[in-house]
């Protein structure tokens, strides 16, 4: 919404909640209806207890319904929404919604709660959510829904019609209809479009589209969100291994699950999770000292190493200068590739092997290692009136940009094929790591060298 | 396309690829017309320049029209690709397309190839391609397109059936369908499950929804985006700000906006494009090495503050071991805190000033600072039999987080003030400029108490 329509929509909501606490419903009801269901949700989540208390008064399970279809399911305080409510009312709200939606409701309440609600509603919502629930989470089982349109392929256009027009108001969707044979197989798809643009007198199965473009239910949403992007779809279909049509996969979901997954990368690389914006302070220090005091430790062992260089230090405590110059730049380096290594994970690409990403990460490496190596000989040779000192300054950081990147671009590969999120090797991570081996590096040719220009 | 496919669709390539060669046109076409549009662009992505040059001679322009529609306008060939055609091909390849997709194409191109590509399409076509093409980059102007289907609200919905079956095919989406006054201005809008599923004899205006959320032509692209997902639409009408509609906004492209502006804010973090994975690791190099060795001349000023220490490092050995432990620390809290706050920047709380962020991010740099500090104190403590040490290396990382917070918290704000893309304020920045201020603060602090600690 737009800044300059803020004030109008206050003055809104200010307006909806005194007519709330007014119990005058019948004007509430004409007011709240102005709004689409995605402002009324937001009005909803504005609300204290004892407000929404009147609200579940006032509407009924199903106009309830309408608006949490479009409220966040990874909201934190929905268990205690479906608490409040009495729970037949609860029960048939959730029946009234979109079963995906539901779904991820239900997916955050304990088992108990889950099988009472399930034991309330009639009996084919309940099995749909039932199965629903038993996918695995990130799949396309998983963020499917139940509600598409389906018709078989020996009917005229107009047949069809007739059917999509008794089951408009149930889908979550209409502008596919998808084609079934007689053994609920996925036979064909045929979009709304053509539907009304053709002769209501031909058969669906001869303007039906044969070459069905579907995912497998347990198909991994980044796959699935890949090709409804590709495809430029709003929905796809889903299917068992032996094609019987399960749900459809919406592109209102989709977009979240992009979201969802980008932001998770982000998180990664940089050591927090972004999402979770706590208004508290210091709950907002509690999510970030994990990873904070897990990487001091690592950090300890750097220091560790540096405190068995010592007496190198004490002897030349010109090396002292250039400790962090080394660790920073290998780090960005390592950062860098850590970054490409992930994306191309996302994306993987048939023709590039992982060893032949290694290899062409190990140019690139080189490429940069020598060029940041050489500038910095020179830099570090004039100011310090020490080629000897530049080189051993260089050669130390070439080095640790080769190995850094290296890292980066092994780290994700390798956590991927462990089963892992290759985003979770994150930035910090891979920094202070970096720290650790551009340090050992470091010292090892310094020590080599240090007689040369220790005057 | 699943792996599994992979194969299927390799073969299918080159067959397609034999009958082109073969100039078997009538066999190329039927195959060819088998694949989705989007499958389509993928094969054209697959040839090389003769083989283009034989795929314009098989299709018509409009066929070849309707798959470009599917390739990325990024795509660093498409000058090249509109090159090798006959122009006139060209503009009516340009005509056919939606006119979004055909702008954003144009907008690779150099003014006078824009012009003669104009100059050879049918009149209106050509101006509405100019009038997109004025809109600056990123606004809702930019990203919108002219096809949408318009009609008045004096009429049945069996009238407006009619008038959307006429001009169906040539709509990008015809789920929305747009109610116009008299003077053109956007007065309602209905989708087309209400128009078919309401008696047809109801006049448009009695169904239509009068309260269109709807967004300016000069908005900016992200907020469209938001928009689009709160309400979970599938498009979005674009106005002047007198209401009068100008296009919409279909839920594909938003799609990747929000994929772009993800992408913008990870390569930010990461100080890399990670959009630009090309094949060459020179050329790969080449895009990291101007951010390695701008933030090595950063990271130089570090060493020359250090190197101003020096005479403090012979005499107390010591302190080199703790450089990397708390500039590493500081730049792993900074980066954490310019990622919060970036993603704050991109949703904006309005309840939430700046100053506000940045006292609460002083807390949490105070909280976590605290307790990473003390956690540093009793391990140096111990390790080194010196809890004067110790005290000396965590006041100093407590401090630093503290800055290293502020910093990460500050200067994307900043940025954003003064009109950049707060993302820039990259990971790297910010680590490699909290390394800076970290050293100071450390041998200020050290000098301070040296005399103590040393034996």
């Amino acid at each position: 919404m737009a800044d300059i329509e803020n004030q109008v929509w206050v003055t809104q909501l200010r307006h909806l909640k005194r007519l709330l606490a007014a119990e005058d419903s019948a004007a509430f009801r004409t007011a709240f209806f102005e709004l689409h269901n995605w402002e009324q949700s937001q009005f909803f989540l504005s609300l204290n207890r004892s407000e929404r208390l009147a609200l579940y008064d006032v509407l009924t399970a199903s106009e309830v319904g309408n608006f949490f279809d479009d409220i966040d399911d990874d909201d934190e305080e929905m268990p205690e929404y479906l608490a409040e409510m009495r729970p037949e009312f609860a029960a048939s709200m959730l029946t009234e919604m979109y079963t995906d939606n539901a779904v991820d409701i239900l997916e955050h309440l304990d088992q108990p709660t889950i099988n009472r609600l399930l034991a309330q509603m009639p009996h084919q919502p309940a099995l749909d959510m039932r199965s629903l629930l038993h996918y695995d989470d990130e799949t396309a089982g998983a963020i499917m829904t139940t509600e598409y349109i389906a018709i078989a392929a020996n009917q005229t256009l107009a047949s069809a019609m007739y059917a999509l027009r008794e089951k408009a108001d149930d889908a979550e969707l209409i502008y596919y209809v998808y084609v079934l044979d007689n053994a609920k197989h996925l036979a064909g798809i045929i979009s709304l479009r053509d539907l009304i643009v053709n002769d209501q007198e031909t058969m669906v199965q001869t303007i039906m589209n044969e070459r069905v473009i579907s995912v497998q239910v347990t198909d991994d949403q980044e796959s699935v969100a890949q090709t409804i992007r590709d495809y430029n779809f709003f929905a796809i279909p889903v299917t068992d291994d032996e094609n019987h049509l399960l749900g459809i996969i919406t592109v209102d979901d989709i977009i979240d699950v992009i979201d969802e997954e980008a932001v998770s990368d982000y998180s990664g690389l940089a050591g927090v999770d972004v999402e979770d914006t706590t208004e508290n302070p210091l709950k907002a220090a509690a999510k970030r000292l994990p990873w904070l005091v897990t990487l001091l430790f690592l950090g300890m062992s750097t220091a560790s190493l540096i405190n068995h260089y010592e007496s190198l230090v004490s002897e030349a405590s010109i090396l002292a200068v250039f400790i962090s110059l080394i660790t920073g730049t290998a780090g960005n380096a390592g950062t860098q590739s850590l970054a490409i290594a992930v994306r191309r994970l996302a994306f993987p690409d048939q023709e590039r092997t992982f060893l032949r990403s290694l290899f062409s990460e190990m140019v690139t490496g080189l490429v940069t290692g020598l060029v940041t190596g050489i500038a910095v000989t020179l830099v570090v040779g004039f100011w310090k009136h020490s080629f000897i000192l530049g080189f051993v300054i260089g050669l130390a950081m070439c080095c640790a940009i080769i190995v850094a990147n290296l890292a980066g671009s092994f780290i994700p590969g390798l956590m991927a094929r462990l089963g892992f999120d290759p985003a979770v090797a994150s930035g910090p991570f891979i920094s202070t790591l970096s720290d650790l081996t551009s340090v050992l590096i470091y010292f090892s040719i310094a020590q080599y060298f240090v007689a040369s220009f220790i005057h």
